[in-house]
């Protein structure tokens, strides 16, 4: 079997920024992914801190990229998942779902985050029914509607401005008695006239009939219960790393994100790296992500040539 | 006196990504820097490696850089160098070469580096006289002659692409047994058919008349002195980082680099932040130093909300 130098999981920025960079070292470059961009194929807003470019689309920067990333010279295998990553002697060995095995000298993982569920009463039910973790998506339902939003994050309040263009009413429903969120985009958001900010409690039930109608939450000083009337609620807690494959191989932070030593990108494992959303770096920003994924390259090449 | 929350000093990717940052973030925010672009504006090869542009010139990155943060609200003072930075209490004084002061709650220093010198004989008197550290600004003079590239690292190969176009024949001269560059451009500099590697030699002394015509180095194995016919010699090994304004404030590595803790970019003092090329950070690459500056801005607005 064909042993590559290094095998790249994931095809965000962080891992098209390392793919691109591993390629350029010449090294026999294999890159694994189920689709283009991670997280910023749901972005929602215009992006407008990648720098160089004043506002880009999420689907556009990602289409310079995937374009980017297939003028090097690697070889790509789209549509993919990772199952497994096991270590054996100095080698990798990469099992996919559907069965197909590479091996590789170094590995570096760069699967981004999926959205982290709340993990209350009524979410699960009504997924599908007025939940959802992607306004992107289902945004537009929610026409002249009542939402709410439930976290106090960044994602929370660039979920609010996309919102803003749709539903009548929106608030935003935070666990932090300060929003931790950049204050350029709560500003934003309060000037869209269409917000309430319900600050330092915690979201208890969500119900509903055929459809969700009623969000409970309990105030974090008084522990009293209030209640709100909305048509949809979209869960903005942040994300759950997709690590599954590799956990035997890695710590995690109380996240569940890959901790990394951050000068080189290193997890525990010699050989084994991490870049981007997908490990204890803060904040989750693209050109972080973008530029994780060139030390990770940098210090795979290192690796293999000490 | 007007106390900003962060004052930027030096506007290459670093300086110029922390900006956009702290700026979104609302932060009173003050960049001050000589020029735009830092070493991008030096570049002599086209730039493959920024994610989503194929192939750019730095000046083109620049321009788009410098537009991006002048997009953003914040004050900027071009032109101007700084002299001085100091802490007084819990406030930073930042004195310009003009004799102006500006005080901030946190600094983030993105001054990247200059070129450093050998240090031999006849380096310094042929400055000008065919002793070059800049093959952009003056490799087009040596067309057809045989020229000397001191240095095995990335910038050293970057520079004999360059000079490739107009030189007869390129020395490349360095001192490690093993070239640490980058493959590919080791190979793309091969390729050209005008490349004479030396390696694992030290540079001796730059001897000419009224212009350089040689170039002695040793044999660090056999400990021989040898000599090489050229026209000119330009210098790549490496940088100064720019640093002596806050010298009193920072720890430095053995290359003169400020010392970060790379999680968050902080420095030894609290408030004070370091960003790019004049850090300890390895590899020395655009994307890098963006994504560093990023994250230097998101803790300094940290630090200022804690």
């Amino acid at each position: 079997m064909n042993i590559f130098d290094v095998i790249i999981i994931g095809a965000g920025p962080a891992g098209i920024t390392s793919a691109i960079y591993s390629s350029r070292q010449k090294l026999k470059t294999l890159l694994i992914t189920k689709d283009y961009g991670g997280q910023m194929a749901r972005k929602t807003v215009a992006i407008e801190n990648w720098p160089g470019n004043i506002e880009i689309s999420g689907p556009e920067l990602i289409k310079n990229f995937e374009k980017h990333v297939k003028a090097c010279d690697l070889k790509i295998k789209e549509q993919e998942e990772v199952s497994k990553v096991i270590k054996n002697k100095n080698i990798f060995e990469v099992e996919l779902e559907s069965g197909k095995k590479f091996q590789s000298k170094t590995v570096i993982v760069c699967t981004g985050a999926d959205p982290r569920p709340l993990e209350i009463p009524g979410e699960k039910e009504f997924i599908g029914k007025g939940v959802s973790y992607c306004v992107l998506c289902d945004g537009p339902m929610f026409n002249n509607k009542n939402v709410a939003v439930i976290g106090d994050g960044n994602a929370a309040f660039e979920a609010v401005l996309f919102l803003a263009k749709y539903a009548r009413k929106i608030y935003v429903v935070g666990c932090n008695k300060k929003i931790p969120a950049f204050k350029d985009l709560q500003v934003k958001a309060l000037a869209t006239g269409k917000v309430e900010i319900i600050s330092y409690v915690f979201s208890q039930e969500i119900k509903g009939n055929d459809f969700v109608n009623e969000l409970i939450y309990k105030k974090r000083d008084t522990k009293e219960k209030e209640k709100i009337k909305i048509d949809g609620v979209f869960i903005e807690i942040g994300n759950s790393p997709a690590t599954g494959f590799v956990k035997e191989l890695v710590d995690f932070s109380k996240h569940d994100e890959i901790k990394i030593d951050f000068e080189t990108c290193a997890t525990k494992t010699k050989g084994l790296f991490a870049a981007g959303d997908v490990t204890n770096v803060f904040p989750k920003q693209i050109v972080i992500a973008a530029g994780q994924g060139a030390i990770a390259a940098a210090n795979a090449y290192k690796f293999l040539n000490d």
